[in-house]
């Protein structure tokens, strides 16, 4: 996803496959093709991208006990909307700081039509260039992963978080915290220069989302009742049907998700590479699923599909970092171990009283470290050594910045809903609506 | 699916027709490219708007009671099945009655295979034409916004509406009244000419949609027990995550929906333009969703869901009209605009005592001519006065044509079920078949 | 939305760019760029052949009873994740057994990252050859219609089967039976030398799907109380709006499955037709709908909704083998073929006793052969008598291969769960978890 790099990458693809052949129809792709190609390609990743939000709200929502359904519900699709204007108004400069990339933000008027996304097409000094893409769809595309970050946050906190403080916390995340450290890499910033790699987001996405949610996790305290005499009470997910269909969701939204990052499909070469990255994304994805499925065969005698949703969704975000250069296997293994991940370190968090109501800390931290550690086992570029102090500099950071709204909000207005809020459910008392008004609970 | 025989007719195929040019890169996008990525726009913005479908069938079917799912359900299967042969029947030959774009109508043989679908490439003339896309991807992309139009419609009229009179108005409407005022626009008759602007239909599509479904509610009625001594009985939706599920699903197929309407991507002029669609697609989505949520958070104290998730598809109707134009703050506010009419116009329509289900009227009727409306702010070329008279004249056939169905199939077959289906709801009543038969009823 | 100016604009708008060139714009496409939409068509095809298995998924969870849920799920997440798998370690190469299609199978390195998903553009002389598409793109699209197969055998063995024995026969299927008969067919085989002609798999995928599914079905028996006494014991789905999702989630795949086997984007006459199939493919799921609506209501007095939503299915079956060269009529006829079937066929296994708890059987396999026959109707080169044997061969071997898996299964670890079990449903007894534990059941 990182831009600058890229279209010199691109740049040279396209000049060095024409070959001889080349008679009379003619092998090279044309400069406007490939410009059209690339900003398809962002189109098509981006509407996958944008529908991972009706993933995470289908997945939440089946997670949670059918008293907080409408509360989680609504905080998905307000968290998507703040962020879609959070990210518009401030993030997408403060990520591309650079003039030619810009979006009508804060400081352009709202009217008359000719906003920002126009300069398309127009390098740095002026001239020419249509070797990238639309500036428009390059901000669509962005934007979806943005408002991913948000969406992870949303699933751990759910359940006893009041709503406006979190709705706060995601404009400050979306508009602020996650473009700040995304230009860090993606922005051609200091992590990039070092050399990091994170090709979709293991860090700059999932990872942040994840330290994000196990800050607010800490100090949001856990739900009333789930850790009793060193126990920890279980709460089931009142519709695993939903849930499953998040996941499903979720997984497609991934093709759009490491596919599109890789920026451009206007060669030969580049639709090759997306198309790796559609199958490892995949197998991946299925390998997560196995070792969770194989794993809590063995170690609880009985599947447990959570985890098994967990671990599909853990070794999408394993793959992450890197999908390009691991083969079929390797990508499998990256995923499976994503799986493994998942079924240890959600009975972990548990023993640490750390209260993440849909898993999303084992999937999206924790998966995400081992993903972006795992870059050095398939890419040659990688150096282990800056892949962990990417990992610790961004998350030193998100949860410093994370902490410190959390801390204000609490001081300022809450966080945390009242006991018998918590206890009848926040449709009942904080919104007053049910999700599921006419059947009875048992 | 056969890879060696394909190979070679691939291989043929593009052997055949290259001309001569082709030294270093060119620049130029080739006619047939042209003409492939035009096809293209139209097959995914096709299948994406197909999708809406599925979105109005969750929407609906989490609006209504429990005791009405099924029927909901069966309407909205129904009536897009109905709508698909209608419209290729009958419907599309009227919309656009020029002889080269004609498909296989009433007339024409059904075997052999030799549909009209052909006719690709040739202009009117007969000579070779390849500057638009072909005539099955044109068909197949319009099929899906006559269908749109008819789902307004069931939602509205829910819990009440017999079955077999509501197909066959959902029959007519799309055989006949959409595609006659859709051709005054699209089919370039009297409104184009006049210079009426709506880019992707808040007219065309949605307040007709929106005006058929109102002459509905007033001829049919409200749900027994709706209004009762001046008050409004408020009767919740059943499922709120199915709700949600399909306003998400509505949100993606939208980006199909305004961006094919763009009816070209073979320029990097195009692929610019359907990019700024999308980001202005999604940006006034948001703030119709932000401006319900704040509004319910000020009026009612509560936050309301099926206002944000009403507010959210009023803003994405409120862009259709010209969603290329804005920049995306004149995006964002138009959709914003789209949430106030719905939080207004919700118990406005109450206390005219007219009983709209799911809220469609706000959204696609009222939010229709507000976005139809707004066109004049962004687009230079709009005329405030044709785009009155053309929301008018659609308005005023849509209503008589509307209401002499109704009447009709009023006195013919009666468009309503009897009271006691009606309270007992029409799963049971009317299909003997229940949504949800092993959960208990609160 | 407009066409006649369009044409015009976008004829002026592709003129105008072409920097000095513009002459003459080329017309051809260059083969980079066939290359590329190739590709594309395989992975937007394959995207939406993946979401099938969310429809899948939704489907069979919306009509088994609430007591299964989870485990339908826990199965269906669990099949596509191994499918994906077995088919990657064995299945592709054994379908695809030219060396220069290969994949990175059973015996290659898993590390490093030189998958032989490499093998992009190199024809089997060793050559530069980018007339067909990506490796990458092509084994992922593949891959998607092997797991079809096995999803359609999950639906008709619900609520009985033990979860292991299904998987170990998920894998064989996928990773043997299915590959070893699709490439009689696909491979270049012994079918396809003769003429078969299965566009995108009536045969090859459905019916195999289908005969796995009746052969399982038989050996297994029917459910507990199904068949009591000579009669049918009717046991409701538990959630039909799923159902229906799951549905629309199909027919949206189907595009994907029918359009993308299509096999080429990169001309004018391919997109033309992957344009009318998408047309014809969207027409004859119309008339499945239609006809089961119609037929249920004159037969039963009531339209029955898991019929229409069969009948739809049962017409995008019947169209896949022949998508392309019917006209819209034809495609209507033939879809509503499968309607028809689908309201007799499932009363029909019933007096036979074999429980198909969603339908797949007259949904995959009856419809599947008539969609095979019906090639004839349309196609000039489909010869009756090679079609018929072919749907014989193909059905035999499947019966054949899978009689003997499930027997083996059956003798080595059992393949039903004990009678307790099933009585109390599988998501208590297998696995300890309910799909919707707080809802009271009634």
């Amino acid at each position: 996803m990182q831009i600058k790099k890229t279209i010199f990458a691109t740049a040279a693809a396209f000049a060095v496959p024409g070959l001889a052949i080349a008679q009379d129809t003619p092998a090279a792709v044309p400069t406007d093709v490939v410009f059209i190609l690339n900003s398809l390609l962002f189109l098509v990743g981006g509407f996958l991208v944008f529908f991972m939000a009706a993933g995470f709200a289908m997945l939440e929502a089946g997670l949670v006990r059918s008293k907080n359904v409408t509360m989680q519900l609504t905080k998905n699709m307000a968290l998507f909307s703040l962020a879609a204007v959070a990210y518009y108004l401030v993030g997408y400069n403060l990520m591309y700081p650079l003039g030619d990339w810009a979006v009508d933000g804060v400081f352009s008027a709202l009217f008359p039509a000719v906003g920002v996304l126009e300069t398309v097409g127009v390098d740095a000094a002026g001239a020419d260039d249509y070797s990238y893409a639309s500036t428009g769809s390059d901000f669509f595309f962005q934007l979806m992963f943005c408002a991913a970050t948000a969406s992870i946050v949303s699933g751990t906190l759910a359940e006893r978080i009041k709503l406006w403080p979190f709705l706060v916390f995601t404009v400050l995340l979306t508009g602020f915290i996650y473009p700040l450290q995304a230009s860090w890499k993606w922005g051609g910033g200091f992590l990039d220069e070092m050399g990091f790699l994170d090709f979709a987001g293991s860090t700059v996405v999932h990872s942040v989302g994840g330290w994000a949610a196990l800050t607010g996790a800490i100090i949001l305290g856990p739900r009333l009742g789930k850790y009793k005499d060193g126990r920890t009470i279980p709460m089931p997910g009142s519709n695993l049907a939903l849930a499953t269909l998040g996941t499903f969701i979720l997984w497609m939204g991934w093709f759009g998700f490491n596919g599109g990052s890789q920026l451009a499909m206007g060669s030969v070469g580049d639709v090759a590479d997306v198309s790796r990255i559609f199958a490892n994304t995949n197998t991946a994805a299925a390998g997560g699923a196995i070792t969770a499925l194989v794993l809590t065969q063995l170690l609880y005698k009985k599947p447990d599909l959570t985890m098994i949703l967990n671990g599909a969704l853990a070794g999408l975000v394993s793959i992450t970092a890197e999908p390009l250069t691991p083969s079929l296997g390797a990508a499998t293994l990256i995923g499976a171990v994503g799986g493994i991940i998942v079924v240890f370190a959600v009975p972990m968090l548990d023993r640490l009283k750390i209260d993440d109501v849909v898993g999303a800390i084992p999937v999206h931290l924790i998966a995400g470290i081992w993903g972006t550690i795992a870059v050095v086992f398939t890419n040659g570029d990688a150096n282990l050594g800056v892949q962990l102090y990417s990992i610790l500099v961004v998350g030193a950071f998100t949860v410093v910045a994370s902490a410190i709204v959390w801390v204000a909000l609490k001081v300022v207005m809450g966080i945390r809903v009242d006991e018998e809020a918590e206890i009848n459910g926040l449709d009942t008392t904080e919104l007053g609506m049910e999700a599921y008004p006419e059947f009875s609970k048992g």
